[in-house]
């Protein structure tokens, strides 16, 4: 018998949140979309698709350092992620337990007013000075 | 100063995926964007959206039991919500911290084949003798 696995042993959720060009704050959406397909690829290709769910969210709210990805029940935040770092994700973090810490987002730039993120959108250019 | 709160405290992940009307597996779409909404709500009218995040989510693959939603870090999925549910899920998980378990989805019915997970669909009306 296998080991029943309720929920989720890693429940990925990636931004694909789509905004209008030029957002000040950005948009996941298709960079979003390229790395949760990647996700699924590489989960499947690991025969983890049981117990490892890449799931399409709205946004997360971290639009300043997208493609922003969530990792539950550990809740380990991803920024700028390509689809290109996806398999070091899955190989390190979710097969091996090892966040990939160069891609982690730090708690200072979560939900926090930090140097990525602006309280207005910059003037347009015709009011600039 | 405020204490800073990296991370959501609740991360409530509400599913509004939609699909073909009369597919077998159901589809969380109309009710998941109702619930949302009310989420949004409660959260707000309580002062917590610094810490608490109701975001809309894609298949979250419990179609059967749906509407869906699942509270991280915690885990804590719920099934068959409904609008109305989402105050009490408010006032007694999200503020005081116990789950509300009438609507808790029992571990046998996440990705398991429970009563509710059809196999296969049911055959068209025609077929049936």
């Amino acid at each position: 018998m296998p080991v029943v696995m309720a929920s989720f042993r890693h429940h990925i959720f990636i931004c694909t949140n789509r905004r209008e060009p030029g957002h000040p704050r950005g948009c996941c959406g298709d960079g979003g979309e390229a790395v949760r397909a990647r996700f699924k690829d590489e989960i499947a290709r690991r025969g983890l698709a049981r117990t490892v769910r890449a799931n399409a969210a709205g946004c997360l709210d971290q639009c300043e350092h997208g493609p922003t990805v969530v990792v539950y029940p550990e809740a380990t935040w991803y920024g700028r992620v390509r689809p290109e770092d996806v398999p070091e994700i899955v190989e390190s973090h979710i097969a091996g337990g090892r966040p990939v810490e160069r891609l982690v987002l730090p708690d200072a730039c979560i939900n926090e007013p930090c140097e990525h993120r602006r309280k207005k959108p910059a003037p347009p250019a015709k009011e600039r000075t």
